[in-house]
């Protein structure tokens, strides 16, 4: 964290005191390092995202709250995934010079709106002029109760796969305002045995792939079940692709996808979790097949799950 | 950490076991998030450094290996300059896509070298193409016994004023192969009473700047006892400007500055800090000036110390 410049002491100003509720941060912006404590009982999680104007985003009529406020929730998911409560953030930003006015102070803005609703405390970052497109970088802690972080790698034969919400179409505006499913999160692992989760950010065919990869399983996913999300549809009716091709592949829902005993997923989905429906859409499976079947049982009528995860080496 | 991409696996591949030799990553590269643990005595630093082409450095003639270790190192850095040591990193990368080959690699092995060196685990990362310049984000953590990070704030008037090493002209080259102080820290926050510490990255002028206005102090340089580095000597035969003044102002020394109790400065000055020279080179003073003398007790010759603070948005 070198340098310090208007933007930064601007920001140490609007932060304030801590927003984590918990009082982790001893030393925020300002020194080289932010220092913080970690619960005795939790172990830290890490991750980090990177947006370029240009590939994630475009600044063609975006309001810079949106970008402050995706940068950071797409991080926040990916602790979610964890099962774990985003704790600590620290942000760069390169801006080019006619954006450090009135756009860096709404990028700030939604950066903060989004911190203040997940609980988490902006501890540092570094800011940067550029030539080029707008760059901005979160890299965010989270605190999960020690040993019990869900991974990717745990679903077992027999388990359920089921996902929070619905999915597809989030271009036509969920990808801007994500809303992580943080405390879905914390109750799914608080009241039940989630074996595998993670956040659907390629789309389901990619992100369960991870899960069936790492855990060496199989699975099969019921078309007749995929929640389709209402944007998927309407996306349809546009584009002629079909909303169940929409749910499965357009990714940017940040729903939770999730393994765990079936008995479990019969529950939830009577219940939903913290306000928000749950779905079985699927069976993990012994086989290493990973199968689309048109309705549960319909085994001969399967098709392999097209994965299209996105490479963005190859597309730029 | 979205997308699966052959670098992140070749990174996954090339990291191998953790490196931190405390056994504290349990999940690393390849989940939503890492999963680290941090030892129960430590407090938890956090830091962040974003470098961008065409800003902090131009391709030309650039060994990516060397931008790999540099991106590492002034984190690092940041995180000796609290007395700590570093732990784990995730790597934000956006790349052209004539990079994504030769240049990523050896990016990659700057970065594990540098990794290695300092007993730092990649734990995590995100990358994504670029139509524009290169991007290389690191978030850092460290550890520091809790309670005894060093801060800039804590300067007492009557302390010691010292540096490590020498100053100036680092640009002839070590602004890349930057060596981070962290040994020196260790042992410094070992056997002393360090009261504040920053690293010099901007220049001992603007660096101690910091430390004076946060620590609410003044304090006196002594222009005879600036270690000046053969480069700003070497740099001031070019250009004209005097060495003292590049010594001063160039930055990226990567060298620790720090105060302290006399006493212990005179020792340091005699037995040096894990190998490296140590120079007592001014005092930190109840009276807020910040000034330049031209020797110990030549007060009446004084004049303000110049900050060259580098604003990276009205630089751009």
């Amino acid at each position: 964290m070198r340098g310090e410049f208007d933007w930064i002491r601007d920001l140490r100003r609007r932060v304030g005191a801590p927003r984590d509720g918990r009082d982790t941060v001893r030393v925020g912006i300002g020194d080289d390092c932010a220092v913080v404590s970690v619960p005795s009982d939790s172990e830290l999680l890490l991750t980090t995202d990177l947006l370029v104007e240009g590939v994630h985003f475009v600044l063609d009529g975006l309001r810079p709250e949106d970008l402050g406020w995706k940068a950071l929730a797409v991080s926040v998911s990916d602790v979610a995934a964890m099962g774990g409560r985003a704790a600590h953030a620290v942000v760069s930003v390169a801006l080019r010079p006619e954006q450090t006015g009135a756009f860096a102070d709404g990028l700030l803005g939604g950066l903060l709106a989004c911190a203040d609703r997940y609980g988490v405390s902006l501890v540092g970052g570094d800011t940067t002029g550029t030539p080029g497109p707008v760059v901005v970088n979160v890299a965010l802690t989270g605190f999960a109760p020690r040993g019990r972080a869900v991974l990717r790698s745990g679903a077992r034969p027999g388990d359920a796969i089921c996902v929070t919400g619905a999915l597809g179409g989030s271009i036509l505006g969920r990808h801007l305002r994500v809303e992580p499913r943080q405390d879905e999160a914390l109750a799914l692992v608080q009241g039940n045995e989630v074996h595998a989760m993670i956040d659907v950010s390629d789309g389901l065919s990619s992100d369960l792939g991870h899960v069936v990869d790492l855990s060496e399983v199989g699975a099969e996913v019921y078309e007749d079940r995929i929640p389709i999300h209402d944007d998927a549809v309407a996306l349809a009716a546009r584009d002629g692709r079909p909303a169940i091709e929409h749910a499965l592949t357009d990714g940017e829902d940040f729903e939770l996808l999730f393994t765990l005993p079936a008995e479990s997923a019969d529950r939830l989905e009577r219940e939903g979790i913290a306000g928000t429906r749950v779905t079985r859409v699927g069976r993990i499976t012994r086989d290493r097949r990973y199968v689309l079947l048109p309705r549960e049982g319909a085994a001969a009528d399967s098709r392999p799950m097209e994965r299209k995860g996105y490479d963005h080496f190859r597309r730029a």
